[in-house]
């Protein structure tokens, strides 16, 4: 490390007081543990926090997915909106939602947290032991975990003048079996989960009244850009039931994503604009290039018989992959004037004007 | 996200203009696929960068050992002092002697990386491609990549207003046999590899004449430092004999990490201050609390016939293990004064005093 050292040690943490890296990290194991004792997945976890690596096993014929997915403050969340909670259950729910995509059951997370000290400290609670900012932060991700079954088997703990949480998933799927971006084949169906544009809708009406923010909960399951539902169950059943060609989560929008599964599958793709599952609320311009919908974006043979739901979430035809053409865009949107080519205007780091 | 997004799609990167999250990606997966098909560790990597998650294949019988290391600027290094090729070497050289802990084989390295925009950009350089901060940073990790075998076979990207790298490392080791650190026994002998405090005494002279640090270079492998160097042979050979009873890795110095290993074991331990193994130019406090040397602290018990080096870096005996005591301090320090305890004065996140 850069910066100057303590000079000498020091006892246990005392209320309002910093509690120091070992204080902070038992109490993180012990809710990992308690967690852990209720979730499916501990069976591949040999060994959790509290040694240089974790352990897991695999079942025999099992391959291993992992994910990383980085969460900054005033990039992906910021402290002034989102509660506490909202910011932990998005970094889980990230990294899940790219296990679903591959068609993986999850079998432990990891996160790496950095975080300025006052967000360790607690507040001017009245309360005797009043809840601090990562307390919240734990709440809303660990009650995401004990959704799915995945407990928190690692990671890493450091004061940062940014927040900043890397979450790491690890999930298993049958060897072969795991659904891959780059299977889409010309004559394919189009198909996304859900709806398409609320978490888009919801953000901008909370930029409107950030006030807002405080007052969804992770419970009602209707908060889309605060509480998105990674769609696990659907990734499983579109992964044993073999019936898709090509997967991908929906995390920077549509119009963006679309084309990056089109790049790796070596194809183009039409999308009908008329056939988009919009959440209510939104425009079609929300459900193209709004993002962190984390649908799930899959491609189907035209022969594929598919539900109109899949574990209680409708999933939606909404074009065609077609052969790629030299020099003509990846993806096109058809409306009543006829084919156009589809910019992506999603999510994209690095790139011009803001 | 939060912030704006940009108006419409941007065509391929030029130069001196910011590259785009597409096209540093790219790159990135370019330059891991070119590092890939010399890595000893590719047939465990059945799907690397591109898709919503990699893909590892365990070979029967074995468990995956996971670890997360975040590293921060201003924490754990800083852009005025340090090259970037060290910052990259760095943040991977942490996780792989997290591996080296547990005696495990590297399989694969994930990468989060958030970055100022000015670190993709070229700076003002005459030549027709002017590398940029991230390359170095690439060129820094991938050699040391290449080195112990290990494929980059993901990650995520982010602009940032702080750089920052979370590395983390899958490993593989035979079920059952990884080292840990709840393995030490009363009457074991402590050993450490290597020589302890170069890090720390070299951080303080480079602090003294910051230049320095430019004139370092990864290859000389005599920048303990700038350019650690992970003990996984040793790991691997200490775990292959079945000689260890217990094992870390030296990350935050000597005094804490042996009290967090007395802690898993559940016992206590006496340091001879005269046997530590002090490099060039450190002193008993820089060897103790200097961290960062990312040498192996392990114990065997006193039965084991232990060589005086492993695979060419000697291994020094510097104490022995105790059983715990209730109120009594984890680690003592004997001196020719006889034993005192000795306070944890490595480094510690959220800890008072700076």
């Amino acid at each position: 490390m850069v910066q100057s050292r303590k000079s000498g040690g020091r006892g246990p943490a005392l209320q309002k007081q910093p509690p120091g890296e070992s204080v902070l990290l038992n109490a993180i194991r012990a809710r990992a543990q308690a967690g852990a004792h209720s979730t499916k997945g501990l069976s591949r976890v040999r060994l959790g926090i509290g040694d240089d690596c974790a352990l897991l096993r695999l079942h025999p014929g099992e391959e291993l997915a992992v994910t990383t997915d980085l969460s900054l403050e005033g990039r992906h969340f910021r402290l002034d909106w989102h509660p506490p909670e909202s910011v932990g259950h998005r970094a889980l729910a990230r990294g899940l939602s790219d296990l679903a995509a591959m068609g993986a059951r999850p079998v432990a997370a990891f996160l790496s947290l950095g975080l300025p000290r006052e967000l360790t400290e607690a507040s001017g609670s009245c309360r005797p032991w009043p809840r601090t900012w990562v307390d919240r932060f734990f709440d809303g991700l660990l009650a995401l975990a004990a959704q799915h079954g995945v407990p928190l088997a690692g990671g890493d703990l450091a004061e940062s003048p940014l927040a900043v949480a890397d979450i790491v998933l690890a999930g298993s799927v049958p060897r072969g079996q795991a659904l891959l971006r780059s299977g889409a084949r010309p004559g394919d169906r189009i198909y996304v989960t859900g709806s398409l544009g609320g978490a888009a809708a919801e953000l901008a009406a909370l930029g409107q009244s950030p006030q807002r923010f405080a007052s969804a909960t992770q419970a009602s399951k209707t908060a889309p850009h605060l509480y998105p539902q990674p769609r696990l169950a659907q990734g499983l059943w579109l992964r044993k039931h073999q019936k898709a060609s090509a997967a991908m989560d929906l995390s920077d929008g549509l119009s963006t994503d679309l084309a990056r599964l089109c790049a790796e599958s070596g194809v183009a793709a039409e999308v009908d604009r008329a056939a988009l599952p919009l959440a209510a609320g939104t425009t079609a311009a929300m459900a193209l290039h709004g993002g962190e919908d984390y649908e799930l974006l899959f491609t189907a043979p035209q022969s594929a018989k598919l539900p109109k739901s899949i574990a209680g979430v409708k999933i939606t035809a909404i074009g065609r992959i077609l052969p790629a053409s030299p020099r003509k865009p990846r993806v096109f949107l058809r409306t009543e004037k006829g084919a156009e080519p589809l910019q992506p205007q999603g999510w994209e780091h690095f790139s011009g004007g803001n």
